[in-house]
This record gives C-alpha cells, structure tokens and sequence, in this order.
C-alpha cells in the first residue's frame, strides 16, 4: 500500500499518537521524521465511565494542535493504543479490565469529531513498533519487544512490519505454558509466564518466602508488613545481597529467558528489547536471560541476536500509536 | 516483488522442485497452476559424495522434461529442499548430516549446468509452503505446518508469505524447551519438544517401560526384543488397548499440543497442519493436541484455529521447493 515517502496523501506532515491506559492518556504529536513536537498527559478516570474517557482524549488532541500552533487538519492520522483485545478493523476496545470497557467503541468518536483516520492497536503492539522506529530496536528487521511489569506483553516486528496475526491478537508471551503445573495465573491456564515471571509473581513469591525463616531479610526490607512487598522491594533486597531475594528475581528471570529462546528457535529473531517496570533491575535480568537463550536456543539463533533495555519508557506508547497510524493510514514510509 | 500473475518474467510455465533427502531424491515438474506433470524419483547414494549426488539431482531435471516433451529452458526456474541449515542467499548446505555434507554448494551447480535460476531452502519449510499453496493449509493466511517423525521440524506462513527470520533459519518448533529438566535433545538442551514427543522419544519411552512390568504388553508386541521397539509399534500396541502405550502416546502428544498452544499465544495462527510419520496415528494425536489448545491457549486464539492433517504427505518437499521456486526467482503470484 505504501508508494511514497511522506508527506502522506492529504499532504499531512504531522501525526498524533494516544496512550490509552488506566491511569492516565498520554498523546504526543510527532513530524514525518518520527520527531516528538508536543506531548500532553491528563488523568484517565475510567470512573467516569467511556464518554468522559474518550471526551479527554479529545481534549489532548486540540490541546496539541493549539500548542503547535496548527489545526486538526494538518493532521494525517490519529493511532490510539489500549489495553486488552480489541477490534483493530472496527476500532472498537472487547475487553479492558483496567478501564472497566467492554466493548466501546474508540475510532469512530475520535474520528467523527476530528474528520481524521483513526486506528486503535494494542498497546505492547505500538509499543513494539516504537522501540523498532525509533527506538532500541531501531534497524532490527525481525525483533521481540517484551515489556515485564504488573503483567507481561510482547509485540512482534517479522520482516519488518508489525505482526498482529489471524485475529489482531499474537503477542501474547506472558500466556505461554512454561511449567505444566506451576501456579495459576489470572487467565485460567496454570504455569504461565506471566504467573512465573511478571512484577506480580516475584512478589507473590517473596510474600510466601516472608512467611517463612529464609524470607526473613525481605520481611524486613518491607519492614514486617507481608502486604507490602512489591517487586521493587524484591529487587532492592536482592541488590542489598539478600540470598533468598535473589533466587526469586533469578527463578524468574530464568523462566523469562527460556521463553525468549524458545521464540528466538521458533522465529530466528535479530534482535530481542526488553521494557517495562521490572526490567529496570537491569544487569540481573539481562544476564539471566542472555545466559538462558545461551543455554537454550540452538546456536544459530542464539549467535547473532542482540538483547537490549527499551528506550523508550513511558513514550513508547504514544510514539507507536502516532507510527501506526502513519504508517496504517497514510502513505507514511518508515 | 511480484506484480504479475503466471506466467513468469521469462514465459516460462514450468517450475521443477526437488526434494533431496538422505534416501532419496523426489522431484516433481509443475504448471503454473501448480499442477503437477511429473515425477522421478532416484536413490540419493549419498556415501558416493556430493557430486554424484548433484548428478542424479541433475538427472532427474533431465528425466522430468524428457517425460514432458519440453526443454530445460521451457523450466521458470527450480527449487531444492534441503534438510539441515542452508543458506538461502548462496544456496550452500551447511551440515547436513544425514547427507554427510557439510557447506556444500547446492544451487550453483545446479544453475550452470540448467541455465536456470535456483534456490535452496528448509525441507521443512518447502513442506510448509506446499500444504498452504495446495494442501491442508489451503487458503490459510498465517499458518504452522508441523512435522513429527524422527525428529520435529516446523515451518511458518505468516502474512500469507514463507517466514524464515532473520539468517532463515526459523521454524525450529522441535527445540523449544518444554521441560526444563527434561531428557538430553541431541541439540545438547534438555527438555526440548522434540526429546519429548518426536518418534525417537516415543521409542525411547516404550523402551524404558518394556523393561519394566508394566511394559510387558509392548514388549510381547515386539516379541520380546527391546531394540525393535519404535513408535509404529508403539501406537500399534496402543490402539489394541495397551495402557502403558496408550499413556506414553498421550504423554508425548501433550507437550506437542502444548507447544503448539504456546505459538497460538505468540502468533495467533489460522491454521495448525501437522504431518510426519508419527501423525498418521490420527485421531489420538490430533484430539490431544487440540484437548491441550483448549487448555492452554488464550480463548481468542484457541477458537479459531482450525488443527488438520496434512495432505500432501510424500509429495509436500517437491511441491514445495517448486513453489518456492516459482515465487522467490520468478514474478509468479500464488
């Protein structure tokens, strides 16, 4: 679909990009180089149900064209990024926990009122294509963007494109079995990644392991209340040189690098950028994982990946939606 | 690349593929339809050196457009499938043990003694490319072909196209780890799929029990001789209701059916086509692995995923490597 460099057909040399999470909306207006020209964050307030969400979205959106000094039009697209699965041909949110949506529609609103193309992508998805624009993954052709906090997400870039698969939907990795019968994880399987792995994990871990002689060190950290160790805290302790701490954080790192170099022999990937809250730790879970797909992806795949920390951070997800919509809906080349 | 339908940029209407396997050599000539006009198929010899075995390659061409009534230059261009990692750019094997051949230029004497262009690709993956062009996979856009016999091989079309990673080696489905303690994979991991599930490990399983009591059954049915246990006996025994059969099969199909759920997670697949030797016990292992997709996989990408036998058997590896000629060298659309 894509013939020519941007400018895109309607002459647009400006995209905006909108980070749809529970918390806050994050949007920022971006050039046809990918260059940030305006960011702005407002509360979401999911409470106040979807049309007050989506009015606030809105809001950004002439607040970054007032700061611009431009109109909507001169605007060529408008990418939104949501959690949970969702319709990418309708643009319509199925299911967000976070936002208490089920079903709501969001392209058509934003649309209708700004006359502008609008496309709706899950949020590690644009994330994905971030770190791959523009970010750490910048060059790779075939990458793995992993994001590791509360929960864990991924987004895939094959052959240079973002791949969303049969239904818009693949990137799942937080669901992958890794241990038959290990502990439930929220979606109904047991021994998920996500249940092994994730910021949530490591602290359920350690909140077992407080409870118990080896978990003294951590209980202390969170100085006697069980309820209040994170995996912050877990990750603290560890740098402190607690035993224990470091064995959770190790476990399950290990499980998350095993995961990777099962994609890595299944996908031959070149490169693999990890985000999110949890890999802040850095060192720990960088070396983990690349002493995992060491061991456990077959040379060839193992040999030339790189694994890299996201650049991006919180950006990551308005820059994706402001590409994806440049590159989905117009004739942006990236 | 491809901007016209068949014929091809030089008229041609015929493609030949080859299949070159460590007993023997298949190769087929299609039409553009990718019908095929005929076969041949030579002993491999491979103990004679790679010479003699790109001669009766070479032979085989012949033989095709003789039967034809056609000239080598009537061919759009060939295919060969090859087993074990090949470089797709210069059309070298890089080890291929079951050929004894190591980094053995394939496609260039191939092309000069023809005339014709020619590509080397994955034996596992040509496979995967005829089951999506004219077999079980037919029509599916993003779809895994999975092959168990000795071993575990896959291949990927993604996007409707042949995906091969970054150095085209991906589609190793057989080396993902599943068990992390698992039995030793001659790859040198422990816990790999295909140290699980293959019809090696089924073998080797069954082996283990008939020297046990509850064994006994396989054993009578290998009239007492432990070496000549493989798995067709296996799932012979099975089928007449041998327990400890029955439950070393089912053992082996749910870390199958679990790591196919694991690439549903990932990928989010139309089509899962599994074929190999060990597939034709049908019912058992199918209803296994689709038991495990229910149980593992994310709703959404369980529910539409359709698991099917393959149907080109034999004939996929020729089939293939023709398609894959026709697509990669000339401007043939499928």
């Amino acid at each position: 679909m894509d013939v020519e460099k941007a400018p895109s057909a309607g002459g647009a040399r400006l995209f905006i990009g909108i980070d749809l999470g529970g918390t806050k909306i994050a949007s920022a207006l971006v050039d046809a180089d990918m260059k940030t020209m305006g960011r702005v964050t407002v509360a979401t307030r999911p409470e106040e149900g979807p049309d007050a969400v989506i009015g606030r979205m809105l809001g950004t959106v002439w607040e970054l064209c007032e700061g611009h000094g431009c109109g909507v039009g001169d605007v060529g697209a408008i990418g939104i990024g949501c959690p949970g699965p969702l319709d990418q041909e309708t643009g319509i949110v199925l299911d967000a926990p976070n936002l208490m949506w089920k079903n709501v529609s969001v392209a058509a609103p934003v649309a209708q009122a700004t006359g502008l193309p609008v496309c709706v992508e899950n949020d590690a998805n644009v994330a994905a294509l971030a770190e791959n624009r523009m970010g750490a993954g910048r060059g790779a052709r075939h990458m793995m963007y992993v994001t590791v906090s509360t929960g864990i997400g991924s987004g895939l870039i094959l052959d240079g494109r973002l791949y969303v698969g049969a239904m818009g939907a693949a990137g799942e990795l937080g669901h992958v079995t890794m241990l038959a019968d290990g502990p439930l994880c929220g979606c109904g399987n047991r021994g998920c990644l996500e249940s092994l792995a994730s910021g949530t994990a490591i602290a359920q871990r350690a909140r077992e392991a407080a409870a118990r002689p080896a978990g003294a060190g951590i209980l202390e950290a969170a100085n006697g209340d069980i309820d209040a160790i994170d995996s912050a805290l877990v990750a603290l302790a560890a740098t402190g040189g607690d035993a224990t701490a470091q064995a959770i954080m190790r476990a399950a790192f290990e499980y998350l690098g095993t995961a990777v170099a099962n994609v890595l022999n299944l996908l031959n990937l070149d490169m693999v950028v990890i985000g999110g809250g949890v890999a802040q730790v850095g060192d720990v879970l960088f070396d983990t994982v690349k002493r995992m797909i060491e061991l456990r992806a077959m040379a060839c795949m193992a040999r030339d990946v790189r694994v890299v920390p996201a650049l991006l951070g919180a950006d990551a997800g308005a820059l994706g939606a402001a590409c994806c919509a440049a590159e989905r809906l117009t004739k942006y080349v990236p």
